[in-house]
């Protein structure tokens, strides 16, 4: 993955996750505070929405594995050559031992929303490590490389283990709207810094960028506190266009809502003790 | 900003900022502590002075950033030089992002007080972000400096990430008055020790510090440690200072007080239960 | 200790009981959300269960201790040598302290299970500290050793420090289903690592492994987190199947139960009085 | 201090405080637990062990700040001699600041117990503070050591870091019987340890310790493991002592007890209605 596209998919990926996180998180703290008394029984939207989380994660984690392994000069499911005593692309293995989390990540996801009997907060504790492992390997990764290379990574670790920090505090912290749009705000970070890697280390035109001066260190770790910026300033827009949204169909539907529930009040009330004598 | 006024700036505002919120948060605990049953809405006072606040922030923030750019040896906005193929003015630039993430800050805490749907605490994970950037930048600033130079730039740095951190945790346990005073405290120290650096580094009168002696790490060491405990009694003083003026003023005030409350006390509670079906 | 065996050993306790945590703690989560509400008192089969543990962490200490100490080439509980004026067989001594640190683990729980003064968390916080004195004690244990044996013992230190530290944390978050499995999650993996290092050291057969090449340190870092997926797959795979065993039994036996319930219910709720009366 | 007695002093000090802390905090444990509903207002004995030990802890610190000064070859409250151009006996001054910490802990303990409007918790931030400035300066001090001499004084910084945390801990864990014990625990290892530098560093007897050899370095590391079990122990067996005593005590004082609540109840349930509309 040593070019500009081995760093753009990924931070491509990242990016349009943040955001996903952001309109989730935004759309379930709309419920949570304008939850109407008599209904307290979890939208099915939601739980779709997770399916669909997940399943993606599951998707992308599998599709990712195969690409790593298969492509044309790949390692083929091949670890370790016997004859030549040498292990087999060492760096694609790793790419797809992060994937591999990520998918845990998904099928965790999916668990929780499907199973009552798997323990909330099974999904944030998956996609915590998922982030741990990815800052783990690149940790290890970027040692013995040239001083920008290995700089312009390590400012990467700030994003990805300050994510996983914020993802393991939702474990005891639940439903807190200021974590869950902070771990959107770490996703779009990596994602775009991702960009900026691939950016700074293989330019698309002009010339290639100084290894060992100094002044590019500087501008590089200055440049990460912009992008730090700019994804706050994204997940504060995107939060606000989404709740504005949300509040004005809401809004407008209220009439008819209130129509509805007037016949409807009767079968939700009787579902929720359902759905409570099934839980007990 | 490499001269004596270049911290003597700074350490003034930090230190004005951390009486402040000393003042700030003793007021308010007051208003915590000896609240009146039936009036829990907040005073208008308080609102108006997070708004001042805010906007002396964004202020600041913003004649902080022009004076870096547009000074007679600053960038004035250029960042890459392509005839020289050099950066421009790094330092300034540097300061400028730091004025931009306290000026993020400041409209985190008009937001705050201003939009109920903001969640409460935002102003201060803001906070929190502006002093991790504030030291991140500093960390990877001193560098490759001489010896006492950089040491006294990282004490610097307890300060900073000391008071991020305490300022990180007040998200999540709100309206603890220790936690408040230990950030003004944090704000204190770090404004006093601007001002010893200046002292150091650029002695007004006497002769220049040797950077390379061992006892002057060791003195500098322990003249932190002075100011912290300098810190801890000039906020001490300002907080009994304030609850002694408060508490007396409140009791002559009382006679008032009661008769107006017998007069106001149905608009009062009319005016709360028109703010909390707001709220609903 | 300085052979497979040596590794192969404690790597088997750990794993054994790592398993035997999941158990339990599945066990018991079942038994807290099926709670009936009339019985309260946990079930004496718990008692035993950690009287149990308790007395084989003890056991187990003991007998580890005796075999550092009087095996053929050990220091035969002699310190110092006053001849030659050297320490006698450190490495013996310090997994003796090991061993005392679990040992002492082990007398906590069954001081806590037995006594009602005894506060409950006292296990929990001894365990944690069993385990910081391990990795404090391998921290030291490794240095100045070629490059790959520092590497490989340094990432047993995560799994030992991430136990230490979610040990501690359950002294705060009691009965937290998630943080229990965490713990035995990082026990199987402390225990697969130690059979790893000891084929990686001490191979049983094929060639010894280069301990300064660069790939097998990047191998032997993402193996780590293959370890860790195996053993999020074991902890996962145990409490499906105890929960889905113990929910079968449970169903055939619930008949009965009732049965008996209706028998046993004043006798029951009697003793939950007599009990509840001691407590005060 | 550069002696043995300069190292027994201060381990003395704080052996005896661990111990103190131990009786004091499994005392309030027992009126906690056992407390009657009817008198919730703390019995003013435990008023007058908090100003006794602030009482204490302000004197010490003051002697110790003179003697550390006014010592035959001490600083006598010069910093620095502007004719030969030196800091003068920076070492004493570095001890002088300590001790002023722990004096200024001593004042927040007696005004948290005296004053009601200073919040509670203040006695543990100042304790923290106290500890981390030791450990700050500390860390500073052994630089530039000789192996052995730098690694056992890092040792001591466990016992000082992990102390602190813990009382700052304390802050937002109130009444927490096991993190009380484990501070008291800490002190006991941190006085224990003073005196094994004092008999490693300035042997009463025998030879002189090699400070380059890896043997010994590895034996202190082990013994600090050994002191660690040790306070355990220590904090264990001074609980029961303490709590065995208390529990005959109250027995048999019970019936003459049960006699004067019947005659002072009222008086006791007025008073504490006194108290509680002092505190609104």
């Amino acid at each position: 993955m040593a070019n500009f596209g081995g760093h753009a998919i990924p931070g491509s990926f990242f990016l349009l996750y943040g955001f996903w996180l952001a309109v989730k998180y935004i759309l379930k703290h709309y419920w949570r505070t304008r939850q109407h008394k008599g209904r307290q029984v979890t939208p099915p939207f939601f739980k779709r929405m997770e399916y669909f989380e997940g399943g993606l994660q599951i998707f992308a984690s599998f599709v990712g594995i195969m690409v790593e392994q298969f492509v044309v000069d790949g390692p083929h499911a091949h670890l370790y050559n016997k004859e030549s005593s040498e292990w087999v692309k060492l760096m694609n293995w790793q790419h797809s031992t992060m994937y591999l989390f990520f998918g845990i990540s998904g099928i965790a996801l999916v668990a929780t929303t499907r199973c009552k009997v798997v323990p909330a907060g099974t999904d944030r504790v998956a996609l915590s490590l998922a982030l741990f492992v990815e800052g783990f390997l690149f940790y290890y990764h970027v040692h013995h490389r040239p001083l920008l290379d290995a700089h312009i990574h390590s400012l990467l670790l700030v994003a990805v283990f300050g994510g996983s920090a914020s993802t393991m505090l939702e474990v005891f912290i639940k439903d807190n709207i200021i974590l869950e749009l902070l771990r959107a705000c770490f996703f779009i970070l990596q994602g775009s810094w991702f960009y900026q890697i691939g950016f700074v280390l293989y330019p698309l035109s002009g010339p290639v960028w100084d290894q060992t001066l100094h002044d590019n260190i500087m501008f590089v770790t200055m440049c990460f506190c912009w992008h730090l910026a700019v994804a706050l300033l994204l997940v504060t827009c995107t939060s606000s266009v989404v709740w504005w949204t949300v509040s004005r169909f809401s809004e407008k539907g209220q009439d008819i809502e209130i129509g509805m529930r007037n016949t409807l009040s009767k079968t939700n009330s009787q579902k929720a003790l359902l759905e409570e004598s099934d839980e007990e």
